[in-house]
């Protein structure tokens, strides 16, 4: 099943985090996905461009959608001709698969831009 | 007039940036605003509190609006219960007058939230 296909499960602090391994298995199907610390805490990063800043909020505002469906949220940087997305889990402090697959959804929406 | 109600120019190369003490003087109308440098540039920056993502999100549209409307574009970083807003000027590398006008408008689009 593709990546983006999964069903997200509920966080929950005894929600198993993603081990080194299993990270790197997940980022080969996730191109130009980065896991970059900050503050401590492994954040699941790409960056997106596009050809003005209309298009960087139209998918901003498709990707903060997406986050209130499945009640999984980024941050969302956003400024002219680009959108900068961190997934990351709250509640066990670091990366979980619903992190990869929020990725991969993520990827998919950008498709359509 | 309310700094929120000044017209914003059209930016170009040439148009003179604010000195510092204008800023001090502009910054007193502007509460909680601060200038932070980021890769050398002024940025005016000021995070915005919310009682969720939704509302982080909506706040976001209103101020991505405000941007196209007056051609003069933001970063916006979002997240679960906060947003925070850098204004600066691309083209003069620097703070110009309309970084605060957009600043008070910002401030003004919070007050309905």
């Amino acid at each position: 099943m593709p990546l983006a296909d999964e069903k997200c499960s509920a966080c929950t602090p005894d929600s198993p985090l993603v081990s080194d391994q299993q990270a790197a298995e997940l980022l080969r199907q996730l191109p130009d996905w980065q896991i970059v610390p900050f503050d401590n805490i492994n954040h699941l990063v790409k960056a997106f461009t596009f050809k003005n800043f209309a298009d960087a909020m139209a998918f901003t505002i498709e990707i903060g959608e997406l986050a209130e469906a499945t009640n999984h949220h980024p941050t969302l940087i956003t400024t002219w001709g680009k959108v900068t997305i961190h997934w990351w889990t709250h509640a066990t402090s670091g990366l979980h698969r619903n992190d990869f697959v929020m990725a991969a959804r993520t990827d998919r929406v950008f498709a359509k831009f």
